[in-house]
C-alpha cells in the first residue's frame, strides 16, 4: 500500500511525500491541523493543507529566521515571536544567552499542544524558563505594546487565512511601534519564484517603516520552489554590518557567520523584486 | 480536464506540474525523451522521466554552470560541453567574447533535434558560428583529447542511465588530461538534500585530480529539493580569487559578480559533505 500527502503549492504545482501514517488531524477554531509521518522528511506539521515544518529540514527555517536578527542586534534581551506555535523559532531564540525574555504569541493553542505531543525535538525550547507562551492574536499584541521589544520575529503561515493581516502595512507599523528605538524585526516573506508580488509589496511596506530594509534567502526543500525569503526591518542595526569574532557560541547546521552575509547576496531576478531604499 | 506531469524525484517524493499538453514524446536509442507544456514553468524537457530544463527556470542552471567557470578562467578560448543537448549551456558559453571554439559532445542526437524544434529560446546558441556539435559519447571524446580545452563543462543528466560514467573517478582523470595545463572543469553534481553521498564521492574524486576543488550552489525550483550543486576542478585558477571590474559584459538574470562569490558560501550541513582539500 502507498500513502501520499499531496500539497497543491499553486494551482499548477504539487508536492507529494510518501507517508507511513497520519499521527493527528483536527479542525481547530482557526485552521485544519495535521501531523503526518513522511518517509523522506520525518514528521511533518501541516496547517490548512500547507507544510509548515518537518523534522528533517526545520533547522534551516528556524535557524535562518532567528539567528540573522539575533546576531544583528547587539543586545537582544526581549524577543517576541508571532506565530511559530511549533516552537522551533523559540528553541533557536533561547540559544542566545543575551535573551532575558522570549514571548511567543500564537493565536492557535492547538498548534502548540499538538507540537508538544508530536514534535518534541522542535517544541522543546518552549520549556525554557525565559519563555512566555501567550495564546493571543499577534496583531492585537503588538498594537498594545509600545517600545517594548528588541527583536520581533514574524513566523507566520502563508498570507491566507489567520496570517493574512501579518503581511499588511498597518501591521508593520504596529511592529515598528512595539519595538524599542533601536529594535528590529524579521518576517518570513515567501518564495521569490511563487510569490514575487508579495515580496514587492512587503519590501516596499517594511522599507517605508524602517530606515534599514534587507531581504535574504534560504533553501528549504519542503516549501514551494525550495527558495524562501525573509525580510528584515531595522531602526538602527544593519545585518550587513555585523562582524563576527571567533566561532558561534552554539552549533548550527545551516547558519554560519559567512552564510549570514552570503544569504543577502541576491540572484539578479530577486534583486529586481526588492523595493529600492 | 486536468493533465499533470508527475516525477518521482525519489521513492518517497514527487513533483507535479499541471500541463496543457505533451508536445513530443519518443524513445530514442538512449532514453525516453519528452517535451510537455506546463502552466507554471512553460515548456519542459524531460529525459527518462526527470525534468532537465524548463523555459521559466532554465536561466538559473545554464548561467550558473557556465559563468562561474568562464569568468574564473582568464582566457577561455576553447570550451567543451559534455551533454547539454538542449543547447542552453552553449548559449551562455558563446556570450563570452573570448571563446573562439565551443564544442558540444551530446550522445543523443534527438535531444538536440527536439530542442531545436520545441525549445528555440534555449537551443538558439547552437547556431553560433563558433559552435561545433558532435553526436558523440563525451567519455570517449575526452579520452581522445590531451591538453586541448581551457574549460570543460559536464552538463549531464542524473547519474543513472547514459550519464552514469560521467560521475566516475576515471572520467574526471580523463577530463583533467583533456584540459590544458591551466584548464578547469565544472560539473553539475546534484542536490545536497537528496544526493549527499554522491557529493561526498564526487568532491573527493575531483579533489584528487585537481589542485583546486570547490563546490557551489544555486536554487533551481524544478530540480529535486530546489537546491543544486556544481563542482569545480581547476589546475590553476581559483574561482574564489576572481575579481570583477565594472559590470558584466552581458545581462544576466541570476548570476552576478557578488553571487559568484556568495554561491560558494555553503550552509554548514553542505560544508560537511565536501571532501577536505
Amino acid at each position: 500500500m502507498e500513502l501520499w500527502y499531496t500539497e497543491k503549492q499553486t494551482e499548477n504545482l504539487a508536492f507529494s511525500c510518501r507517508i507511513t501514517r497520519t499521527l493527528h488531524r483536527e479542525r481547530t477554531p482557526f485552521q485544519d491541523l495535521a501531523v503526518v509521518d513522511t518517509v523522506q522528511y520525518g514528521r511533518m506539521l501541516i496547517l490548512d493543507g500547507m507544510v509548515q515544518t518537518t523534522v528533517a529540514d526545520e533547522f534551516i527555517y528556524h535557524e535562518m529566521i532567528t539567528h540573522v536578527a539575533l546576531f544583528t542586534h547587539p543586545n537582544p534581551e526581549r524577543v517576541l515571536v508571532i506565530g511559530g506555535g511549533d516552537g522551533g523559532t523559540i528553541r533557536e531564540v533561547v540559544k542566545h544567552q543575551k535573551v532575558k525574555e522570549a514571548v511567543l504569541a500564537e493565536i492557535d493553542r492547538r498548534v502548540v499542544e499538538v507540537s508538544r505531543e508530536f514534535l518534541p525535538e522542535i517544541s522543546c525550547g518552549l520549556d525554557d524558563p525565559r519563555v512566555t507562551v501567550l495564546y493571543a492574536d499577534g496583531i492585537k499584541h503588538v498594537q498594545e505594546k509600545k517600545g517594548c521589544y528588541d527583536v520581533i520575529i514574524i513566523d507566520s503561515t502563508e498570507p491566507v487565512g489567520p496570517a493574512e493581516g501579518l503581511f499588511s502595512r498597518e501591521f508593520y507599523q504596529a511592529v515598528a511601534e512595539a519595538l524599542k528605538p533601536d529594535g528590529l524585526m524579521v518576517a518570513q516573506t515567501e518564495s521569490p519564484f511563487v510569490n514575487a508580488d508579495l515580496i514587492r509589496k512587503v519590501t516596499a511596506s517594511i522599507g517605508e517603516m524602517f530606515p534599514v530594509m534587507r531581504l535574504y534567502l534560504a533553501s528549504i526543500p519542503t516549501y514551494p520552489s525550495g527558495l524562501w525569503s525573509f525580510t528584515v526591518g531595522s531602526k538602527k542595526y544593519d545585518p550587513l554590518a555585523v562582524r563576527f569574532e571567533g566561532e558561534l557560541p552554539f552549533p548550527t547546521r545551516y547558519y554560519t557567520p559567512a552564510l549570514h552575509h552570503a544569504s543577502f547576496v541576491l540572484p539578479a531576478f530577486v534583486q529586481e523584486l526588492v523595493a529600492k531604499k
